[in-house]
């Protein structure tokens, strides 16, 4: 019998089913430079353990997407090793902060099944839930995949949608530092705090990067995500598009290290309240980003952080100045490679 | 006279001559990390201090391939600069555990010398030692290179070759670690342990990896290994092949990155028995591989951990489905680019 | 109003002007680490912990030339975001040393404004203090800049231009460690010592490293020098070069990786005298170097190291047996990227 894992197709699922998967991961200080040197943030929290300090924060936290990335990987060979199209996330969750040392596993529960109507493929939807060696939650999100059968004739399960909040509600934010009277504007780059932001207000984050190759491949082995679309180009050569494809959530974190212009005091990711990846990403793709403030959060019980929730969106190879997004018709602009709905943290002013 | 180290000559080495190599290295996190991102390995011992934890080991180790090209490129400014090519590997033995802040260094014997027929080049034999800050041997292993002699009249020494073991034995393997109860198949990723392969048996491993010029000098310039014909197109544009050649050692880690699919309980690598590079390697081929178990090697007195003899071949732009190898007449396919003969370690089955 | 700040164009600077710059940086193994598999640096000093302490160092610092970089990323949006041109460097000095964990910000203070003759631009005169968490002084450097006015008919400031010395003063040197009779010529890669070196000496490096678009990109990013034209190759593409500019600063650092060859103990940098980017480098350009001892320093008081005032010069696409710089009109070779007069410390032959 073969030792080759050939991944799982729509009919191994079933709903309750719970997945452990496998090579659980220590994150250190060389993940961490790694990260940086392929996205470039510069969010002072994660830069500066004085400016962690100044939070109330022992040392500098990992980047929570860098987070999301490793769990994330985690999932790939036991749930979309064969999908189709990574169709959506909902309801993602950041709790207990992530630091050098901690090490990361990660479970998934199949929450629903739904048969597509050719008969051919299905839909997957899982839960997922990070944690580190103590047990502690670092992330929860829900994420839904097309998946193929492996044979077109099993019969359909009953189909059952989960219901998936729209957002994270405020009073699920999980909150990991408040700012202290160290914490210093002009160390983080602005002093737009919280209540400098209004919904509806939209942000062109200006500056734009260009992919490499080696570039997405790196963050995509470092992630330890092995869907094989990213990394051969002998086969894609041959196929739809003729090259390899960028890992959409290298476009996450790409959109969130170029929001720091005029999002700077932003520190942190709460929550992943939906996104989509909406056309595929190349090397030699130069990435512009802007970001639409959807919602200004009260966190209750909370006067020193408040939460945005951010409508971030990515765009390839044009300038953001007039906002790229959708056409009348509600059909995403060519140039749109994301749309990431997310919910991040950012210090309230003090008011005497 | 010259500041600059020409490097050694066919007739700058003498049966017996030690060399110390210059530039000794501190393994660090960061090394491991950016060594995750150019192969991507899941091999779970490496991954995870917890995963370490569950076979006796206070933290994850330093990958073993790391170990050797770190080794290895101590070397090169003594032993390889001038080399026209790498003939081979033999007896090559790991040994104490590398972990991040620890020391490495490295020494050679000659062992061996022998002229070409045509009188312009010989062949140098070396075993390199490689050593920790403690003085412990953390690998040793035989290594012969062709050199260009710099005075084609000199005269040829008696010629010596050095008898080397066709494979390491099996009361040589040295043997850190040994599953504990907490060894756990769902997070490394298989059920299949030593008592499940078999000799004969042969695994694709499925993936391939198209490499870029950024990577493979990357990884040249992290090891410090400076052999000219990695990182200058400048010359390289002019010369035989007109681009520049990728290290071979190289080849070998992507392999063994890629021989998780099937092998994922093969922990570390505890002998380097031979290899060859068949033919160059170059930016934008994909690295495909497989493996075939050559011996199942029980340790004399260890029945939780066996060795495992492999042959794993790497190919170029080609799957391998059919396992390219050799002709009828024994010559290599051309996609060959490396045949590598090792032995690993991986748990036993554990018999009540 | 905008949330993004457009940076500073010559009428916002103001002689005396305070500037704090954002984004503190805790300097990790892991920034070490991808440095080293950037530029492929062999001085044992920064090598190996082993060799620190042959020294009378309790670990391997930090690299000089990183510091510079992480310093100088500081300043980038305050002072050169909208720069036409990097003009000069001077009375750079090292300091404190930096070892992982080390958190440094910086500040600059504007030291002198001059407009330009077709009253559109205007130079900008900044001297730069980096620090450690401990307000130690790392660096400090004078850097002079060509910024576009926002409105040309803004009237220009008074001219003053600050008075720089040619080179930093022996006296000035701080000079942090010593060799202790455990350095060990064998170990750092020649017997080449201060005694050794004579004014007027020129040295070939001899090798050459191509660039790729990856690896500046990765280095800027690490740096967190947001400098446009590095980045961007949507925009470049319609610009004067049609491509992405290489940082001039990663010339400097690849330089001096390439200078170890003839120079293996020159193990710190202590000042930088001066520097300029004499044409612009692209991914492709092969880089080679040359260096010519300008000075042959005695360090006040201290008969264990000394100090070599050198010029390296950075060219493109040429070898530099011939040691290209400048023609007979005194005009800049070309291939000629980088010239570069700085001094570096090295161990003083002991004479009992």
């Amino acid at each position: 019998m073969s030792k080759i894992d050939p991944g799982n197709y729509f009919e191994d699922f079933s709903v309750g089913q719970e997945i452990v998967h496998a090579t659980p991961r220590t994150v250190t200080e060389g993940d961490v430079a790694l990260y940086q040197g392929l996205f470039g943030s510069r969010f002072a929290l994660q830069s500066a353990s004085t400016v962690a300090a100044s939070v109330g924060l022992e040392r500098a936290p990992v980047d929570d997407l860098l987070v999301f990335h490793l769990v994330f990987g985690r999932t790939v060979p036991d749930v979309s090793l064969n999908a189709i199209a990574n169709l959506g996330y909902a309801q993602g969750r950041f709790g207990a902060m992530v630091y050098p040392g901690d090490t990361l596993r990660a479970t998934s529960t199949v929450t629903g099944l739904r048969e597509t109507s050719n008969g051919k493929t299905g839909i997957v939807y899982v839960r997922t839930r990070g944690t580190n060696q103590r047990e502690e939650l670092v992330l929860a999100y829900d994420r839904w995949v097309l998946v193929p059968k492996r044979d077109v004739k099993a019969p359909a399960p009953d189909p059952l949608v989960p219901e998936l909040a729209s957002s994270v509600a405020a009073a699920d934010l999980h909150v990991s530092w408040a700012p202290t009277e160290d914490y210093d504007p002009a160390l983080t780059g602005s002093a737009h705090l919280w209540d400098d932001y209004d919904p509806g207000e939209r942000i062109d984050h200006v500056d734009g990067i260009t992919i490499e190759e080696a570039e997405h491949m790196t963050a995509c082995r470092l992630f330890q995500n092995t869907a094989r679309v990213h990394f051969n180009q002998h086969v894609e050569k041959d196929r739809r598009f003729g090259r390899r494809i960028i890992y959409g959530g290298y476009l996450i974190s790409l959109a969130r290290a170029l929001s720091f212009n005029g999002l700077e005091n932003a520190q942190t990711v709460a929550a992943i309240n939906g996104g989509r990846h909406t056309n595929p990403t190349f090397a030699g793709d130069t990435i512009y980003a802007w970001s639409e403030v959807l919602e200004r959060i009260r966190i209750p019980g909370n006067d020193r952080v408040g939460g945005l929730r951010l409508r971030t969106v990515a765009v390839k190879d044009r300038a953001c100045a007039a906002f790229p997004w959708k056409d009348d018709e509600g059909k995403y602009d060519a140039a749109v490679v994301l749309d990431f709905d997310y919910t991040v943290l950012i210090p309230r002013r003090v008011t005497p």
